[in-house]
Protein backbone atom coordinates (compact mmCIF):
# COMPACT_ATOMS: atom_id res chain seq x y z
CA UNK A 1 0.00 0.00 0.00
CA UNK A 2 1.02 3.56 -0.84
CA UNK A 3 1.77 6.33 1.93
CA UNK A 4 1.78 9.63 0.51
CA UNK A 5 3.90 12.29 3.00
CA UNK A 6 2.11 15.67 2.25
CA UNK A 7 1.88 19.10 3.76
CA UNK A 8 -1.09 21.46 3.05
CA UNK A 9 -0.49 23.84 0.24
CA UNK A 10 2.22 22.57 -1.40
CA UNK A 11 2.82 20.64 -4.37
CA UNK A 12 2.15 17.60 -2.57
CA UNK A 13 -1.78 17.94 -3.92
CA UNK A 14 -0.96 17.26 -7.13
CA UNK A 15 0.06 13.21 -6.75
CA UNK A 16 -2.65 13.49 -3.84
CA UNK A 17 -5.61 14.05 -6.28
CA UNK A 18 -3.75 11.66 -8.81
CA UNK A 19 -3.91 8.90 -6.12
CA UNK A 20 -7.28 9.47 -5.34
CA UNK A 21 -8.24 9.61 -9.15
CA UNK A 22 -5.96 5.83 -9.85
CA UNK A 23 -8.38 4.70 -7.15
CA UNK A 24 -5.35 3.88 -5.73
CA UNK A 25 -5.31 2.41 -1.85
CA UNK A 26 -2.79 4.76 -0.10
CA UNK A 27 -2.83 6.21 3.51
CA UNK A 28 -1.53 9.57 3.91
CA UNK A 29 0.48 11.89 6.49
CA UNK A 30 0.46 14.98 7.05
CA UNK A 31 4.18 17.09 7.31
CA UNK A 32 3.81 20.13 9.20
CA UNK A 33 6.36 22.98 7.61
CA UNK A 34 4.89 24.97 10.76
CA UNK A 35 6.79 22.63 12.86
CA UNK A 36 9.11 22.31 10.64
CA UNK A 37 9.03 18.50 10.45
CA UNK A 38 10.22 18.61 6.89
CA UNK A 39 13.77 19.25 8.27
CA UNK A 40 13.56 16.99 11.04
CA UNK A 41 15.43 13.47 11.31
CA UNK A 42 12.12 11.10 11.17
CA UNK A 43 11.23 13.18 7.89
CA UNK A 44 15.17 13.22 6.66
CA UNK A 45 15.32 9.43 6.74
CA UNK A 46 12.16 9.10 4.18
CA UNK A 47 13.42 12.14 2.24
CA UNK A 48 16.91 14.05 2.89
CA UNK A 49 15.98 16.46 0.41
CA UNK A 50 13.92 17.67 3.34
CA UNK A 51 10.96 18.51 0.95
CA UNK A 52 7.15 16.91 -0.25
CA UNK A 53 5.86 15.07 -1.73
CA UNK A 54 7.51 11.74 -0.58
CA UNK A 55 5.60 8.22 -1.24
CA UNK A 56 6.41 5.23 0.54
CA UNK A 57 5.69 2.25 -1.72
CA UNK A 58 6.47 -1.32 -1.35
CA UNK A 59 9.07 -1.53 -3.66
CA UNK A 60 10.51 1.78 -1.86
CA UNK A 61 10.75 5.79 -1.61
CA UNK A 62 10.09 7.91 -4.34
CA UNK A 63 10.02 11.73 -4.43
CA UNK A 64 9.47 14.39 -7.19
CA UNK A 65 6.56 15.02 -8.38
CA UNK A 66 7.02 14.63 -12.35
CA UNK A 67 8.36 11.15 -11.37
CA UNK A 68 5.25 10.13 -8.44
CA UNK A 69 2.61 11.40 -10.94
CA UNK A 70 4.20 9.09 -13.93
CA UNK A 71 4.40 6.33 -11.73
CA UNK A 72 1.24 6.48 -10.78
CA UNK A 73 -0.23 7.13 -14.14
CA UNK A 74 1.71 3.33 -15.05
CA UNK A 75 0.68 1.88 -12.06
CA UNK A 76 -2.38 2.24 -12.40
CA UNK A 77 -3.35 2.16 -16.21
CA UNK A 78 -6.96 1.19 -16.12
CA UNK A 79 -7.09 4.98 -14.81
CA UNK A 80 -5.86 6.34 -18.25
CA UNK A 81 -4.16 9.42 -16.53
CA UNK A 82 -1.40 8.96 -19.31
CA UNK A 83 -1.12 8.25 -23.07
CA UNK A 84 1.35 5.12 -22.15
CA UNK A 85 1.62 3.17 -25.25
CA UNK A 86 2.82 6.29 -27.34
CA UNK A 87 5.96 7.50 -25.90
CA UNK A 88 5.68 10.78 -28.10
CA UNK A 89 2.16 11.70 -26.37
CA UNK A 90 3.47 10.71 -23.22
CA UNK A 91 6.73 12.69 -23.67
CA UNK A 92 4.67 15.78 -24.07
CA UNK A 93 2.45 14.77 -20.79
CA UNK A 94 5.91 14.98 -19.29
CA UNK A 95 7.65 18.15 -20.88
CA UNK A 96 4.33 19.62 -19.66
CA UNK A 97 4.80 18.18 -16.01
CA UNK A 98 8.19 19.49 -16.45
CA UNK A 99 7.87 23.06 -17.37
CA UNK A 100 5.77 23.34 -13.91
CA UNK A 101 8.24 21.48 -11.97
CA UNK A 102 11.49 23.52 -12.97
CA UNK A 103 10.05 26.82 -14.06
CA UNK A 104 6.56 27.50 -12.74
CA UNK A 105 7.15 25.97 -8.98
CA UNK A 106 10.65 27.70 -9.35
CA UNK A 107 9.59 31.12 -10.35
CA UNK A 108 6.64 31.36 -7.27
CA UNK A 109 9.34 29.76 -4.76
CA UNK A 110 11.15 32.91 -5.03
CA UNK A 111 8.24 34.60 -3.14
CA UNK A 112 8.60 32.49 0.28
CA UNK A 113 11.82 30.51 -0.10
CA UNK A 114 14.22 33.11 -1.45
CA UNK A 115 16.47 32.10 1.29
CA UNK A 116 17.90 28.89 -0.82
CA UNK A 117 19.57 31.68 -3.55
CA UNK A 118 20.71 34.74 -1.65
CA UNK A 119 21.42 35.59 1.96
CA UNK A 120 21.03 38.99 1.58
CA UNK A 121 17.30 40.38 3.19
CA UNK A 122 17.24 43.22 0.39
CA UNK A 123 18.09 40.55 -2.49
CA UNK A 124 15.19 37.97 -1.11
CA UNK A 125 12.91 41.36 -0.85
CA UNK A 126 14.25 42.14 -4.68
CA UNK A 127 12.79 38.39 -5.05
CA UNK A 128 9.66 38.72 -4.02
CA UNK A 129 9.02 41.63 -5.54
CA UNK A 130 9.08 39.78 -9.15
CA UNK A 131 6.72 36.94 -8.13
CA UNK A 132 4.09 38.33 -10.09
CA UNK A 133 5.54 39.30 -12.81
CA UNK A 134 7.84 35.67 -13.44
CA UNK A 135 5.12 33.65 -12.52
CA UNK A 136 2.68 35.18 -15.32
CA UNK A 137 4.70 34.92 -17.57
CA UNK A 138 4.71 31.71 -16.72
CA UNK A 139 1.12 31.20 -16.64
CA UNK A 140 0.88 33.11 -20.16
CA UNK A 141 2.57 30.66 -21.94
CA UNK A 142 0.46 27.91 -20.63
CA UNK A 143 -2.60 30.03 -21.23
CA UNK A 144 -1.41 30.63 -25.33
CA UNK A 145 -0.46 27.05 -26.35
CA UNK A 146 0.42 24.64 -23.92
CA UNK A 147 -3.21 24.61 -22.47
CA UNK A 148 -5.28 22.69 -25.15
CA UNK A 149 -8.63 22.55 -23.49
CA UNK A 150 -10.51 21.30 -22.14
CA UNK A 151 -8.03 19.64 -20.37
CA UNK A 152 -4.03 20.45 -20.70
CA UNK A 153 -3.52 17.53 -23.28
CA UNK A 154 -6.84 17.98 -25.14
CA UNK A 155 -9.94 15.53 -24.45
CA UNK A 156 -8.32 13.47 -22.17
CA UNK A 157 -7.82 14.37 -18.18
CA UNK A 158 -4.20 13.10 -17.80
CA UNK A 159 -1.31 13.68 -14.62
CA UNK A 160 -0.82 17.47 -16.29
CA UNK A 161 -4.58 18.20 -14.84
CA UNK A 162 -4.27 17.77 -10.94
CA UNK A 163 -0.78 19.90 -11.63
CA UNK A 164 -1.46 22.62 -13.34
CA UNK A 165 -3.97 22.81 -10.90
CA UNK A 166 -2.62 23.04 -7.87
CA UNK A 167 0.51 25.45 -8.99
CA UNK A 168 -2.86 27.87 -10.35
CA UNK A 169 -3.87 27.92 -7.06
CA UNK A 170 -0.57 30.06 -5.65
CA UNK A 171 -1.75 32.44 -8.40
CA UNK A 172 -3.82 35.18 -6.09
CA UNK A 173 -0.98 34.64 -3.32
CA UNK A 174 1.85 35.38 -5.73
CA UNK A 175 -0.34 38.42 -6.68
CA UNK A 176 -1.20 37.24 -10.33
CA UNK A 177 -3.22 39.34 -12.31
CA UNK A 178 -6.14 36.77 -13.27
CA UNK A 179 -7.71 38.57 -15.93
CA UNK A 180 -5.19 37.61 -18.97
CA UNK A 181 -5.74 34.22 -17.88
CA UNK A 182 -9.46 32.97 -18.46
CA UNK A 183 -8.26 29.53 -19.94
CA UNK A 184 -6.26 28.44 -17.09
CA UNK A 185 -8.95 29.88 -14.48
CA UNK A 186 -11.75 28.26 -16.45
CA UNK A 187 -9.48 24.76 -15.81
CA UNK A 188 -9.14 25.45 -12.50
CA UNK A 189 -12.36 25.71 -11.75
CA UNK A 190 -12.96 22.14 -14.45
CA UNK A 191 -10.30 20.70 -12.42
CA UNK A 192 -12.45 21.91 -8.50
CA UNK A 193 -15.73 20.44 -9.46
CA UNK A 194 -14.32 16.61 -10.13
CA UNK A 195 -15.16 14.29 -7.12
CA UNK A 196 -11.52 13.54 -6.69
CA UNK A 197 -9.88 16.50 -5.84
CA UNK A 198 -12.90 17.45 -3.77
CA UNK A 199 -11.93 14.24 -1.87
CA UNK A 200 -8.09 15.05 -1.57
CA UNK A 201 -8.69 18.62 -0.57
CA UNK A 202 -11.08 17.93 2.24
CA UNK A 203 -9.00 15.40 3.72
CA UNK A 204 -5.80 17.74 3.49
CA UNK A 205 -7.80 20.55 5.22
CA UNK A 206 -9.94 18.14 7.94
CA UNK B 1 14.64 11.90 -38.05
CA UNK B 2 15.08 13.37 -35.18
CA UNK B 3 16.55 17.01 -35.68
CA UNK B 4 18.06 18.20 -31.86
CA UNK B 5 18.98 22.21 -31.14
CA UNK B 6 21.29 22.87 -28.93
CA UNK B 7 23.99 25.41 -27.20
CA UNK B 8 27.22 25.02 -26.29
CA UNK B 9 28.00 24.50 -23.08
CA UNK B 10 24.40 23.97 -21.21
CA UNK B 11 22.23 21.01 -20.36
CA UNK B 12 21.48 20.03 -24.12
CA UNK B 13 24.73 17.92 -23.98
CA UNK B 14 22.83 15.45 -21.72
CA UNK B 15 19.94 14.97 -24.88
CA UNK B 16 22.88 15.19 -27.26
CA UNK B 17 25.06 12.23 -25.91
CA UNK B 18 21.67 10.09 -25.04
CA UNK B 19 20.79 10.09 -28.88
CA UNK B 20 24.17 8.94 -29.56
CA UNK B 21 24.20 6.06 -27.02
CA UNK B 22 20.74 5.21 -28.30
CA UNK B 23 22.26 4.91 -31.29
CA UNK B 24 19.62 6.90 -33.13
CA UNK B 25 19.39 8.76 -36.74
CA UNK B 26 19.56 12.39 -35.67
CA UNK B 27 20.63 15.96 -36.90
CA UNK B 28 21.37 18.85 -34.68
CA UNK B 29 21.38 22.46 -34.77
CA UNK B 30 23.30 24.89 -33.01
CA UNK B 31 21.55 27.54 -31.35
CA UNK B 32 23.48 30.69 -30.75
CA UNK B 33 23.33 32.10 -27.60
CA UNK B 34 26.21 35.23 -27.76
CA UNK B 35 23.99 35.98 -30.88
CA UNK B 36 20.26 35.79 -28.70
CA UNK B 37 19.17 33.68 -31.39
CA UNK B 38 17.10 31.46 -28.58
CA UNK B 39 15.02 34.40 -28.29
CA UNK B 40 14.73 35.18 -32.03
CA UNK B 41 11.03 34.54 -34.03
CA UNK B 42 12.57 31.46 -35.83
CA UNK B 43 14.21 29.70 -32.46
CA UNK B 44 10.83 30.92 -30.29
CA UNK B 45 8.25 29.25 -33.55
CA UNK B 46 10.29 25.55 -32.33
CA UNK B 47 10.46 26.48 -28.32
CA UNK B 48 8.44 29.34 -27.33
CA UNK B 49 10.31 29.57 -24.24
CA UNK B 50 13.07 30.20 -25.95
CA UNK B 51 15.60 27.75 -24.40
CA UNK B 52 17.61 24.89 -25.37
CA UNK B 53 16.86 21.51 -25.84
CA UNK B 54 14.27 20.98 -27.70
CA UNK B 55 14.12 18.00 -30.57
CA UNK B 56 11.74 18.06 -33.87
CA UNK B 57 10.70 14.18 -34.05
CA UNK B 58 8.50 12.92 -36.66
CA UNK B 59 5.31 13.71 -34.73
CA UNK B 60 6.29 17.15 -33.58
CA UNK B 61 8.45 18.99 -31.22
CA UNK B 62 9.66 17.95 -27.64
CA UNK B 63 11.34 20.66 -25.12
CA UNK B 64 12.48 19.87 -21.42
CA UNK B 65 15.69 17.49 -21.05
CA UNK B 66 13.73 14.63 -18.91
CA UNK B 67 11.17 14.44 -20.83
CA UNK B 68 13.18 14.23 -23.79
CA UNK B 69 15.39 11.70 -21.88
CA UNK B 70 12.56 9.53 -21.42
CA UNK B 71 11.62 9.86 -24.67
CA UNK B 72 14.56 8.67 -26.16
CA UNK B 73 15.13 6.01 -24.34
CA UNK B 74 11.42 4.55 -24.54
CA UNK B 75 12.12 4.98 -28.78
CA UNK B 76 15.49 3.10 -28.51
CA UNK B 77 14.47 0.11 -26.63
CA UNK B 78 17.54 -2.13 -27.70
CA UNK B 79 19.89 0.25 -25.94
CA UNK B 80 18.45 -0.22 -22.66
CA UNK B 81 18.77 3.78 -21.43
CA UNK B 82 16.15 2.84 -18.78
CA UNK B 83 14.12 0.31 -16.66
CA UNK B 84 11.59 0.58 -19.23
CA UNK B 85 9.74 -2.58 -18.36
CA UNK B 86 9.77 -1.57 -13.96
CA UNK B 87 7.66 1.65 -13.27
CA UNK B 88 9.16 1.73 -9.56
CA UNK B 89 12.56 1.76 -11.05
CA UNK B 90 11.51 3.84 -13.69
CA UNK B 91 10.27 6.49 -11.61
CA UNK B 92 13.71 6.13 -9.54
CA UNK B 93 15.43 7.34 -13.03
CA UNK B 94 12.81 10.45 -13.70
CA UNK B 95 12.99 11.37 -9.85
CA UNK B 96 16.65 11.58 -10.27
CA UNK B 97 16.35 13.53 -13.35
CA UNK B 98 13.69 15.99 -12.22
CA UNK B 99 16.09 16.80 -9.80
CA UNK B 100 18.53 17.56 -11.33
CA UNK B 101 16.17 19.66 -13.44
CA UNK B 102 14.24 21.32 -10.90
CA UNK B 103 16.83 21.88 -8.25
CA UNK B 104 20.46 21.30 -9.47
CA UNK B 105 19.96 23.24 -12.55
CA UNK B 106 17.95 25.95 -10.96
CA UNK B 107 20.65 27.01 -8.44
CA UNK B 108 23.09 26.97 -10.79
CA UNK B 109 21.19 29.18 -12.62
CA UNK B 110 21.52 32.18 -10.08
CA UNK B 111 24.95 32.76 -11.39
CA UNK B 112 24.08 33.73 -15.17
CA UNK B 113 20.55 33.96 -15.28
CA UNK B 114 19.54 35.57 -12.28
CA UNK B 115 17.75 38.33 -13.87
CA UNK B 116 15.01 35.65 -13.89
CA UNK B 117 14.38 36.05 -10.38
CA UNK B 118 15.41 40.19 -9.91
CA UNK B 119 15.94 43.15 -11.26
CA UNK B 120 18.10 44.68 -8.86
CA UNK B 121 22.04 44.37 -9.85
CA UNK B 122 22.68 44.12 -6.20
CA UNK B 123 20.18 41.35 -5.80
CA UNK B 124 21.64 39.59 -8.71
CA UNK B 125 24.89 40.05 -7.09
CA UNK B 126 23.68 38.45 -4.19
CA UNK B 127 22.45 35.30 -6.11
CA UNK B 128 25.81 35.42 -7.33
CA UNK B 129 27.24 34.88 -3.89
CA UNK B 130 25.31 32.31 -3.16
CA UNK B 131 25.85 29.79 -6.13
CA UNK B 132 29.07 28.09 -4.91
CA UNK B 133 27.09 26.97 -1.38
CA UNK B 134 23.63 26.14 -3.00
CA UNK B 135 25.24 24.30 -5.89
CA UNK B 136 27.30 22.12 -3.76
CA UNK B 137 24.55 21.46 -0.98
CA UNK B 138 22.71 19.24 -4.05
CA UNK B 139 26.01 18.19 -5.23
CA UNK B 140 26.75 16.38 -1.63
CA UNK B 141 23.19 14.45 -1.43
CA UNK B 142 24.17 12.88 -4.50
CA UNK B 143 27.62 12.04 -3.66
CA UNK B 144 26.12 11.00 -0.08
CA UNK B 145 23.57 8.41 -1.88
CA UNK B 146 21.81 9.65 -5.07
CA UNK B 147 24.69 8.23 -7.26
CA UNK B 148 24.65 4.32 -6.33
CA UNK B 149 28.02 4.07 -8.74
CA UNK B 150 29.70 3.00 -10.74
CA UNK B 151 26.23 4.54 -12.80
CA UNK B 152 23.44 7.07 -10.83
CA UNK B 153 21.21 3.97 -10.72
CA UNK B 154 24.09 1.06 -9.91
CA UNK B 155 25.05 -1.62 -12.46
CA UNK B 156 23.10 0.08 -15.66
CA UNK B 157 24.31 3.25 -17.15
CA UNK B 158 21.10 4.76 -18.02
CA UNK B 159 19.94 8.60 -19.17
CA UNK B 160 20.60 9.58 -15.64
CA UNK B 161 24.26 9.02 -16.25
CA UNK B 162 24.76 11.93 -18.99
CA UNK B 163 22.30 14.47 -17.58
CA UNK B 164 24.48 14.41 -14.43
CA UNK B 165 27.86 14.44 -16.33
CA UNK B 166 26.58 17.57 -18.09
CA UNK B 167 26.01 19.44 -14.92
CA UNK B 168 28.91 18.08 -13.22
CA UNK B 169 30.79 19.74 -15.63
CA UNK B 170 29.80 22.87 -14.59
CA UNK B 171 30.83 22.89 -11.02
CA UNK B 172 34.51 24.57 -11.56
CA UNK B 173 32.58 27.54 -12.90
CA UNK B 174 30.02 27.30 -10.43
CA UNK B 175 33.39 27.66 -8.12
CA UNK B 176 32.40 24.40 -5.95
CA UNK B 177 35.17 23.03 -4.00
CA UNK B 178 35.58 19.07 -5.41
CA UNK B 179 37.70 17.84 -2.69
CA UNK B 180 34.37 16.72 -1.22
CA UNK B 181 32.82 15.24 -4.42
CA UNK B 182 35.14 12.26 -5.17
CA UNK B 183 32.36 9.44 -6.47
CA UNK B 184 31.12 12.43 -8.39
CA UNK B 185 34.21 13.48 -10.29
CA UNK B 186 34.91 9.55 -10.47
CA UNK B 187 31.94 9.44 -12.33
CA UNK B 188 32.07 12.48 -14.27
CA UNK B 189 35.59 10.74 -15.63
CA UNK B 190 33.81 7.52 -16.36
CA UNK B 191 31.20 8.84 -18.12
CA UNK B 192 33.73 11.32 -20.11
CA UNK B 193 35.47 8.37 -21.13
CA UNK B 194 32.43 6.72 -23.36
CA UNK B 195 33.22 6.99 -27.40
CA UNK B 196 29.49 8.22 -27.35
CA UNK B 197 30.19 11.03 -25.07
CA UNK B 198 33.33 12.08 -26.79
CA UNK B 199 31.65 12.43 -30.16
CA UNK B 200 28.53 14.49 -29.02
CA UNK B 201 30.92 17.13 -27.56
CA UNK B 202 33.27 16.50 -29.97
CA UNK B 203 31.20 17.71 -32.87
CA UNK B 204 29.49 20.65 -30.12
CA UNK B 205 32.96 22.05 -29.92
CA UNK B 206 33.94 21.61 -34.07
Amino acid sequence: MIKLFYAVNTCSLASHIALEEAGAEYSTVRVSFAADEQRGPEYLAINPKGRVPAMVTDKGILTETPAMLAFIAQSFPAAGLAPLDDPFAFAQVQAFNSYLCSTVHVAHAHRMRGQRWADDPEAIAAMQRKVPQSVAACFELIEHGMLKGPWVMGEAYTICDPYLFTLAGWLEGDGVDLTPLPRVIAHRRRVSERPAVQKAIAEELS
